[in-house]
């Protein structure tokens, strides 16, 4: 999984049926740091992650193992929203302190 | 999910019998501000998407899971046409305004 | 799928048994103009594609989509031979005008 | 598989239902002498691995392939804890010698 | 399907439990002229590959389909040990006189 951060949305009326009720989010890849680097992702939301929010998102087949996404050409999910991550036993990022 | 814009078409009589009547079309990624950026992906059509327009598509195994791509040998799929996207609380692009 | 152009092939005696038949070709992408560029990939051939054809080759779970590679340990296809394509309403390629 | 080296951990309680007790870990890529490179990924863990440890990771559909990550949606696991490796007829990477 | 040529082995003991008995080898992938990239990677073997064989590997879920890697979670393989090819009608590696 990749650590991103919930950047934006995105809306598209005209799309393959069976992907009606998805919510698209704008992810911005982020370091270990949680500073955002250069790669983004559109990805469908599984878990109602926030804008904002520290997420973790799935790619590939792997994208469609969710109730929201199962059978849908949906090849990204944010899966989880992050609470914390520690590198080397120390905490490099913690939900509510470095948002 | 990565965000493109269709910028053309291609035609190849001689292919995998399955994939007759599939339409093919050139793609150019886009960062998120809607800027075409370096890299451009072929990709089957699922939602009549024209030259132009900015699309998302899916890669992989998702990208079959369409009605006109099910079972065939196609990796990249165009499954929305996309209205608009926000990015930080501010609209970075609206179709019909920044086309 | 990605664009390419055929420019060799491979001969593998001592392989799966399941990919007996299969014909192995090298390919090198091509940018949108129809140059190479620095990337290489090594195909199974499901439409009899020869040295010097523009082609497209299906990569991942979706190269398995084929009659000749349906279950076989193959991560890429050349499942159609390039007639034409044009980028922003511009022929960019012909056959056997631009080869 | 790509070789890494457990650097952290990661919490996330609010996730797919189905993600319910695995646990994720935070890891570097490493090159062939076993030194960390740039990227890292969060793999869920399949085979109790601690942090410091070297491991192999796998990636895709083939991350959902161990009874931990069945079904899952799940991109990335870490399916061994790695002993030793040689390149070139020497020993580059020994547990418990080159920690 | 890349072109590597195999540089080592790996042992690891602490596995789950489906990949008893695969033996990992470690690829560096070549270019067109047979000659070591910075790439590498770790694969499972299907065909006895030996260190210093050029070999050609699938990654993804064709990794898995081998009779050695069947649902197993690995997610590249050997399944060919190349004997030549050529580029441009010219023969670039072969196997005993190029290595």
């Amino acid at each position: 999984m990749v650590l991103a951060q919930v950047v934006g949305t995105l809306v598209a009326t005209q799309k393959e049926q069976s992907l009606e009720g998805l919510k698209f989010l704008l992810l911005r890849n982020v370091d270990m740091d949680g500073k955002t680097s250069g790669g983004f992702v559109v990805a469908a939301d599984a878990v109602q992650a926030g804008v904002g929010e520290m997420v973790l998102y799935a790619s590939g087949s792997s994208a469609r193992q969710t109730v929201m996404t199962d059978k849908r050409p949906c090849d990204a999910v944010v899966m989880a929203i992050v609470d914390n991550w520690e590198v080397d036993g120390e905490i490099r990022y913690k939900k509510g302190v470095n948002d």
